[in-house]
């Protein structure tokens, strides 16, 4: 398997998205408020770049059953039903919904690779069903969404487990590039809520008193399915 | 001391870097081979960004005393002096010369930095040297070169055997952003000449017959000098 790992999207090359299997991540908060929405039930997330397009589609699609969530600057949208912490989106509050969602670095992201085959949507809380997810595929690439087009460490430690993960398989000789092999050394690092606090990304959580957000999103494998991007929607594969 | 590395220019704020000292990195190979160059007698290094602008500086400067010196795709310039080799910057070949030097990364960051107080040089040959001379600054910046604004693990991992020094330090404490603490721990690895071989840098190296170069790139505190860019000059600083 050949891995590259992008810390970034600017550092993504889109015609090599299109030819590969890719695996979105940005863990703070992003694709671990995803990948809680559809644990509990949400029908599917429609990620969109600017809340006027959430407004517009969230319309399109049928108010009554959508929800418009996401974030500016770490705080809900004025007027959204919802913002980006994962413990928002309990069963109660999207259960057989359509979300629509708009966030500051995680839609950019899915956005990039919305021409590759196949994309799904990682965090820590769903790292080892991906990971078995992808471990036959030939071209991975595992996207970042960073922080404001920076390198972001929770991302970058994600990244560094889930290529972990795919290494302690069996199988062929895996290829890494430079930011696969520098995340799989930082892999040694547990993602504690301790260590996410300490990163950019915790820091700016904590300062809208957000923090608890944290406790989530380093919660390795709390759930076993995998987040999967269908034409515009992402979904829980196989539902 | 705020420490804040970036691991590729397009991430840097030009307006921080115009407030701290920058400290510049592109080990494979445009630091290190100023550093070679400065060590065998250099009087000194003008980056510029283009091969164009490189000839008509020469002129400028004197064409006796003045060497053309860079690479495109690693090779040396068709027409110039030297290529990008730290080895063919010898004594003979520069001493009491100045050079004019175009590369593909490494001349970038420079360009980047020239507003800030300060720039530095810094590849694992002078890594020492580098860190004890700004052990008492209130901001710095570490500006990895990166390779085509993408992550390089060489530099990352000299930007973080570089914090490792400053950490080691009983100074006062040190505040550091996501890259710059994702650095930190890569600095557990040793920059053999194995471990640059194996990077993306140190591959094309060798597909261009090369690979003998990463012998003077992993060379940690070979030499024992700052190396400070100013005005338009890189230079060993207390020369």
């Amino acid at each position: 398997m050949r891995i590259e790992a992008y810390f970034t999207t600017g550092e993504a090359d889109q015609a090599q998205l299109a030819e590969a299997t890719v695996v979105v991540i940005d863990v703070v908060r992003a694709t671990t408020t995803i990948v809680e929405a559809l644990a509990n039930g949400a029908r599917g997330i429609y990620p969109v770049v600017s809340t006027e397009e959430a407004v517009r589609l969230a319309q399109s699609l049928g108010r009554e059953d959508t929800l418009l969530c996401g974030e500016r600057r770490g705080r809900k949208v004025e007027g959204f039903d919802l913002g980006n912490s994962p413990a928002e989106f309990t069963s109660a509050a999207v259960g057989d919904k359509r979300l629509v969602m708009s966030t500051t670095n995680g839609t950019r992201a899915f956005n990039l690779a919305r021409e590759s085959p196949r994309v799904l949507a990682c965090a820590f809380t769903n790292l080892g069903a991906v990971a078995a997810a992808v471990s036959d595929v030939e071209d991975l690439v595992i996207l970042c969404a960073g922080r404001e087009d920076r390198f972001c460490i929770a991302d970058a430690l994600c990244a560094g487990h889930f290529v972990a993960r795919l290494l302690s398989d069996d199988g062929p000789k895996h290829e890494l590039n430079d930011a696969a092999l520098a995340a799989k050394s930082l892999a040694s690092r547990k993602p504690t809520m301790r260590f996410l606090a300490g990163t950019a990304a915790g820091k700016a959580l904590a300062d809208i008193g957000l923090e608890e957000d944290l406790e989530i999103c380093a919660d390795v494998d709390r759930h076993d399915f995998v987040v999967e991007m269908l034409d515009q929607a992402i979904i829980r594969a196989g539902a």
